[in-house]
């Protein structure tokens, strides 16, 4: 791995934003305007269509509900009855994705059904292939925000996720999306040529979800396994709150900036650190006068954004990047291989918390 | 660690850039022009100056040397004579320090004497404390850029780093820095109050070099004591490098431009991530012909820009931090103890480089 350049690996991928989606809309008007957006990435020649966090329904870790109204909430993955994959609400999504030819990454609210009819909820999201004809990926948010008890002062502002999910049990595995780069299937009789050495190989695919782009540790997982593609969606709340849940005393305008910087800086630096695209699709506006902040953005390896979101509406971010310039920088000065001393990381591992050192 | 507010923790810290030194430079010019800066900042309240990586020579690992050339630029530290703090090319900076009551972090080319003669050479750094009347913290750079072989293509930029230093092996260790805080050494019989708990505790600081400042895991360790201000020099070449030592193809100041670019996304991402202060250090403009950027910050836990030095000159750039400003991040968003999953990270200690997932 050492050449300094490397043949084209143009792949077409479109960022899927969502506005919002409130309480009142039925989950087949959702996936009315999730298709609508799918056709268009397609008739734009996207390979890829990134569609956000908890897509198919308003973002209801902000609301403190029982058992019983949970329920509509979450697709259910029952090994009776088949995967996530034939759910009613979601299978016309891959269906029309397999006939457009095209990939989809998207997030949901997963049940899995246990023995004795107990069932244990993830905040997930899976990648369908087009060209596998299947699922091939499949993540379970490991950095839950929120707390699990509702906050219980006037007026604090509810973020349940750690009571209506448990964190992810997957880890952080990467797979390759067969077929991805142009030209790829137009070798001799349709087989693909996936060999990474030479230019053409499968790109390497990760998957986050919200929050978990905030942490490092998730996106250098992926790093170590040469990830090449970062997909994340995100349902990220306009203000930041205090540990309380109020909001902090700032102008509305300026708590966007921040809320705005910090997506930007999670995104962008993890991406430069990483050397590798990603791909962040926000579901964004007011959900029932709850504001979700925009800025659905696809970056670079280098660190700059490549396009951006110009709405909070259901709007389509497409662009064509080249695989090949993740090359030189995983070569250079991310050549982990070379540089990386995990000898002095031990900490990472040895403590879940923070430990101060000792006073003088 | 639950409560919303605490005490204001207030501490003046002094960013020392330096501009070009020249081969034909001094280190009596050099030593001036610091101790310059160290007055200065001094005079403006500041009790912490922070001074670039390599701080008192040009940046020699652009050049090939042979090993008589090199001695110039090392100081020894020979246990059979004292600490690097009885260097006289050193210790008139720490006399002066103590004297204005102000802390220093310096860069430095050290050389360990080893048995038999014998030595060991780091990039490193040290933290002498004012109050303490000594160095109390030390660090050698872990993440060292570039070859050992010099790179033998016609017109290659040379990096030798990897060739004239080890790899730091002192890990990322945190150290609290005794009465930096305002109003903590004015207490009951000039003892300084300690306690952490009582928002009066001594200031949490760790030190990376240049380089370091890309690589999340070495911010994270430091994170996990609790870190609230990073102090980092850097000499930083104003172009990117191919891996065989050629400039990009692109203008200077677009070369510039994205060197900055990646210079902030690791300072300001890493910051935020790990809620803390970073003060980050240039030797800069160009040396010898040899253009080092700018892009001097002190950047805030909440990952904006406090204040950015204006020139490629010796500047300082002063600012009065507010410590608990890492109090309402480090016990909500970034709550690690709440938060981190180490379980899922094992792949950062498992191994060094990149494996990639099988073909499907």
């Amino acid at each position: 791995m050492t050449s300094t350049t490397s043949s084209p690996r143009l792949v077409t991928v479109a960022a899927c934003q969502l506005g919002p989606v409130h309480l009142a809309d039925s989950r087949q008007d959702v996936l009315k305007r999730m298709l609508s957006l799918l056709e268009q990435a397609a008739q734009q020649g996207a390979k890829l269509a990134v569609f956000p966090e908890l897509a198919f329904t308003t973002f209801f870790p902000r609301y403190l509900l029982a058992e019983r109204d949970l329920d509509q909430y979450f697709d259910v993955e029952d090994p009776s009855k088949g995967g996530i994959e034939q759910s009613p609400n979601i299978k016309p999504l891959f269906d029309r994705a397999s006939a457009l030819g095209i990939d989809v990454y998207v997030g949901y609210a997963e049940r899995t059904i246990q023995k004795y009819g107990t069932h244990v909820d993830y905040n997930s999201s899976v990648y369908y292939s087009a060209n596998a004809n299947k699922i091939i990926g499949k993540y379970r948010k490991v950095h839950l925000p929120g707390t699990v008890e509702p906050r219980t002062e006037p007026g604090a502002v509810q973020q349940l996720e750690k009571r209506y999910f448990r964190p992810g049990d997957l880890g952080f595995p990467a797979f390759r999306a067969p077929g991805l780069v142009e030209g790829a299937l137009k070798k001799s009789s349709g087989i693909y040529n996936a060999t990474q050495s030479t230019g053409k190989g499968d790109p390497i695919i990760g998957m986050l979800i919200c929050n978990d782009r905030r942490w490092p540790e998730a996106w250098r997982v992926y790093g170590l396994q040469g990830m090449e593609i970062l997909c994340c969606g995100y349902n990220t709340t306009a203000f930041p709150t205090t540990a309380t849940g109020h909001q902090l005393d700032l102008t509305p305008e300026a708590a966007e900036e921040m809320v705005l910087l910090h997506h930007k800086l999670s995104c962008q630096g993890n991406s430069y650190m990483n050397a590798c695209f990603s791909i962040n699709v926000a579901k964004t506006g007011a959900e029932d006068g709850n504001p979700l902040v925009g800025g659905t953005i696809i970056v670079h390896p280098l660190g700059h954004i490549i396009k951006e979101a110009q709405t909070k509406e259901d709007e389509l971010v497409v662009a064509t990047i080249d695989l090949a310039d993740c090359h030189r920088p995983k070569n250079t000065v991310f050549a982990f291989e070379k540089h990386r001393r995990p000898e002095h990381y031990h900490l990472i591992l040895d403590r879940t918390g923070v430990i101060e050192p000792d006073l003088l």
